[in-house]
């Protein structure tokens, strides 16, 4: 929870689990669910959990209200510490490596669940969940350009595989916006639901699947990640190291400041 | 043949090679060319034959019948040799992991003329083929978790690959049967053709094919498959030991006698 | 320019930089903008320039005329030097492969503007752009088996991954002709547009994401490439190997002598 909030408050991110159906739903509606660090924190965490835990057979991701996720709070920014920009760009390097990392050793399958907009860091790691299933009234845009930065979610390796390299450079260079049926066109969506249906017709699915043999699932995902998990680690690392020099770089300083100043007009 | 055949059974496998066209066809029609132990044997066999014979240009497979082939026989899981169970699995490993090494290693273009529904095996081979042609009346099945087993044939690599992992999620660990036109959608088939066209649109045009330079042919493959051909050897021989252990465990087990005994009912 | 040009001659490669966004237009178009060995060289000059321009954010390859390149200058095999074929050959794949690398190794971001049919090695070279925009009467073709040759520009290793392994067949292996329309659906293109609207649709497009960072851009197509660049070094260099092969054998002496016999018909 943010700062001064007293223990009435929602969590920012709710978490149930019934017959092997763990589901983690960003809560923070107001915000259009965008991750602020104690969410990367308590987001990581809960994958954790949710890997080690024997009563957790599928886990999926949603979101409350109207967007999956707006991705990165931009606000983070503007949250200097004592260190300064350096210290904040180091710190932010760390949990997002840590979050990112959590998706890519995650050992049972991972569903999203997709109500609304995804923006940022909550497309890029939809290349690293089994299936996505979303609604028609989606959207997907990753405007690293346009903000300064560059891609992470293991996107740069990821997206050119899915995609196609053309869909992926207007994604990822060119901040390119997907509708919903482009996304599962270009294979970043598994399948799309009418927007008033996707939760009716989900949710009985993956209670169904969710009573499959745990460690068939398990081995699957294993045998299937074998060839490419120390590539995706590598990535990682790699796109984490660059959006530390992009942090602290002009092009990303003035960026911000536009997206603030056209946000206070 | 099976045991106790006598020399008048027509064989389970039939081939012909005439002008640079191999066709080797599955004709164990009534049983949906379902594979038993001495086909797996024959087909890797033939597969080798076709490597070496300099009359043959081009290789294709088809099945008798209305189905292309119902994969592994489960009645194979039945007939438990003194060594036990273990003993069983043993084998089965071995030559599973012969005949997929064998499409792995195959020289020349491979055609798939898919002429009904395909299940587990033959569709997960299909992913090795150069060029798959389907009747529109196929579809395609990989129930693995639906049997306690897990993937072969190089599909937990090549079928992400091919169909993004969503699909590819849906066929190897949520058991989704594809329709032909869905298998074209996500690049398991090449083309696909009305039921009744198939076999007079595809024979005349894999004859032209044979009559290219053979040279080339396999000197492109032999480019193509490079990158892969380490990575595919790999995957064959982590699928076929977790397969191994696999249809040892409770899972597998209690899902065939679960298969027996509702098609008993 | 060809031998015995004289200065006034239209240079076979034009180019122009403004704003950011280099434009290097292929003009024989008498030709078919196919390569002769002097815009081979010119070409991998532009490159490399481009690659080193402050001033170019983004590069674009065009055509002028009705096609986009259609492919090497088969008289370039007509024209044998004081060494023999095997001299033509290896000249032949020394500048191939350098051309091919330039691709490989350009660092900012590649778009194809093809304003009509493309074949052989500017078909396969469209594999290493970042993004390409097609008229609808744009056609793609790679008749290597067709001409007793096999794939260059890395599309032995691109194209499938690209395509599918079916469709990549059917272009390298069997000469397989694909439209616009085709080409996008099997992700050779990016996006399609009808051919009279092309060049004022594409253009101010590409104007504006010459704006973006330069820096990020460079970035982003660093991280893209990483995972792939070694193995595209090496499969460039096998490609390259194996056509210095094939154009001294039979196979493509025949091809080739077949193709001029029915051009003087």
């Amino acid at each position: 929870a943010a700062q001064g909030a007293t223990s009435t408050e929602e969590p920012s991110i709710l978490v149930t689990v019934e017959d092997g159906l763990r589901i983690i739903k960003l809560n923070r509606p107001k915000k259009k669910n965008a991750l602020n660090p104690e969410m990367y924190f308590r987001w990581t965490e809960l994958m954790h959990e949710a890997a080690k835990d024997d009563k957790t057979v599928l886990t999926a991701i949603t979101g409350a209200g109207d967007f999956f996720c707006s991705g990165n709070d931009l606000g983070n920014f503007m949250n200097i510490p004592p260190g300064g920009e350096a210290e904040l760009a180091n710190r932010t390097k760390e949990f997002l490596y840590q979050f990112i990392d959590a998706f890519i050793e995650f050992p049972k399958p991972l569903i999203g669940v997709v109500n609304g907009p995804a923006v940022g860091v909550s497309v890029t790691t939809l290349g690293l969940y089994d299936a996505v299933y979303s609604s028609d009234q989606a959207w997907f845009q990753t405007p690293f350009s346009q903000l300064g930065q560059t891609a992470e979610g293991c996107s740069s390796y990821v997206f050119p595989r899915l995609m196609g390299p053309g869909i992926a450079s207007e994604m990822l260079m060119f901040n390119k916006k997907l509708s919903a049926h482009e996304a599962q066109r270009y294979r970043l969506v598994t399948e799309v639901f009418p927007h008033d249906r996707l939760q009716q017709e989900v949710w009985p699915r993956l209670q169904a699947l969710a009573k499959l043999p745990a460690r068939c699932l398990i081995y699957s995902k294993e045998l299937t990640r074998a060839a490419d998990k120390e590539i995706l680690k590598k990535t990682n690392r790699a796109e984490c190291e660059r959006l530390c020099e992009r942090w602290q770089s002009e092009d990303c300083k003035n960026a911000i400041m536009n997206f603030f100043s056209r946000q206070r007009k």
